[in-house]
């Protein structure tokens, strides 16, 4: 691997600023993190786009939060197929090792990955929808929820429908693999959908007997 | 989806604390990363686990980092098979949609992803050899890097080594991916290979010089 | 006093957090507080432990409780010796200035003080029988109550008798301060116990007439 | 103990309250803290006086807090006489048996102990200087803070310097004390000293190199 290179400069500056700081008034309990291991209580799905930082926005200290990162916050339905999969895999670590009691997913406004989703469903983005883009392929997870908007006359109220529905397609394929099914009929496991409107700052959330997102 | 719960008080004081703060006082900030879209100059691979924050590490603002967690911060080469790869998806969206100039694979000490892959392949775990597993399914990815390591005698050197190896592996699929191995040879984009010692709260990089992890 | 370091950043975090949200909504009450000076209704002598917040489980708003908490939510015997008794003060205080209706002392599951002290009692822990042990000369307080559990053969048995022994004897204890006797015997106070099992979420209360915990 | 009542109607009404929402929202997690044990990062010494909530300041979750609270949030001398010290036992099993990260001493505003000293330290409440005085006694600790204050000629400036020397006092008193000298100089822990201004809703801090209190 001869392509690595050392880590630029404002990079390493942030990092020897937090060891300084962060790290110095607190190396005593990232050593006890370190040498007694993780006990999170809650595990986060959220989407790689930059805008959004769930650590940021429930204030997460080292040690509180499981956190995967997707394009678009998406949970695929369970699939033993002896692949690889990543954010099955995550799920059953926090689900089955780590128990964790909540299980949030949170979507966001204006996200890339639904948004390319609808230009493909739609037909306006062939690019996706060959072999060669992985982008197109793991947006498929949310063709279902397509189906259940794509009345929707206006845009931008379509493109809100989506990301909603990304929220709830996940919510539903959690439910498909046997060990969330059962945590969460134990009691062990209660599971959230989340909404974040970025401009806005605000949080709504998925409420079952509405079937719709409800400011928090 | 009638299995959604409320969101817990706690994090909802939190993010209450984070709106009335955080949000109040970069809101314009956050106006126009909405509007104007995310232009992120790094992705960042992580890991899922609850100890290791890279925006804390980076002092990451709104809008910087393009950031994916999985377990164990693994890479997987590129197949272009039609099924549902999130890691790949992910890191296509970051070099082709979003350009970044670097990214950023950073494993961890103590990582539990590792030390599965360390009990599987040397025979230690069968419960996670089934297909039924899918953390099991997910670390085969790091089976080469095993092979590479598994003649080391002392357990706390082997489990380090691998946990160097998962960054190694990462990025040596990463340049499997036509469109990273472009972008990386045209010069567009960087790769870097970090390790973590939560204990220690510091930063090691890889040299392809070397071939080893020195510090930052 | 050269020792004393800045807040960590998670609590000036949380702080501001609070500031923003639940004092910015009660602010005028907080100053009517101030001014005027407490008037709780109640005093709750609890324990230490992390697990147990007493302004949780009675929904404590500012002003309404005056909170005691020490290890294993003891009281001691009162004794005019001229010594600091921090307890008897705190009693003291609660019950003559300011005349409090209700005192309430609530024990709790799994409380290490009280097995350190069966440790202690059962000749297991000489680490705690010295003078250098502040924890194993606190917990003699209850050396009482553990002359009545003895002969209990079940471990986990006898150390639930133990925990409720521990009310039992505070309660005791009270009685033998004057301002208490005379406050209860006048009407003015009256004196609870309680025992918080923290997996279960519930509360027993002792009942004289018994003399066991009954379920609230 | 022929003399405890049942809990008055008010309290079963929240108590009951706070089991049907924050708890069964969070029962599983309270039952893993039932059975693997608390692991706090902080202790907090705070004041019983029921307008100072460490618990609503700090979004206290369950499992976070090692809180004692005592008249006005004070630490005696290490003094290992065979005596009772419940301070003293509570800040032994915070930082020897918990390990705890931090301890914070806060002292606030309108703090009746700390008045109570003054008038006594004044000559002005004979009432307290007997031993049938627990108040008294216990103020005794905040003595040599009196001393340092005793010229300053306005009764609000003096009040709350006073208010300030008791978090000093304690902070030195607590370096008495091997096992928190040995962590602190270990770096296992680091010493706070806060005071809370009640009705501004403010926190500030000591300063080492100021000798001051520094709002945050």
């Amino acid at each position: 691997m001869q392509h690595a290179k050392p880590l630029p400069g404002y990079l390493v500056q942030r990092y020897q600023g937090w060891k300084a700081t962060t790290y110095a008034e607190n190396h005593s309990w990232y050593r006890r993190l370190a040498e007694e291991g993780q006990r999170p209580r809650a595990m986060v799905i959220s989407c790689c786009d930059s805008r959004v930082h769930v650590t940021s926005i429930f204030g997460a200290d080292q040690g509180e939060f499981f956190i995967h990162r997707n394009i678009a916050a998406l949970v695929p339905p369970c699939e033993q197929d002896g692949a690889q999969h990543g954010t099955s895999a995550a799920v059953e670590y926090a689900v089955t090792v780590l128990r964790v009691s909540h299980l949030v997913v949170m979507g966001h406004s204006a996200c890339g990955g639904v948004k390319g989703c609808l230009d493909m469903c739609s037909g306006h983005a062939p690019q996706l929808e060959g072999n060669d883009s992985f982008v197109g392929r793991w947006m498929d997870i949310l063709r279902p929820g397509y189906a259940r908007i794509e009345d929707i006359a206006d845009p931008d109220e379509q493109a809100r429908a989506l990301e909603h529905q990304a929220v709830i397609v996940s919510l539903e394929n959690l439910m498909t693999f046997p060990f969330v099914e059962e945590a969460v009929k134990s009691g062990q496991l209660s599971l959230h959908g989340l909404w974040n409107d970025i401009g806005a700052g605000s949080l709504s959330q998925f409420d079952p007997k509405s079937g719709k997102f409800e400011a928090i």
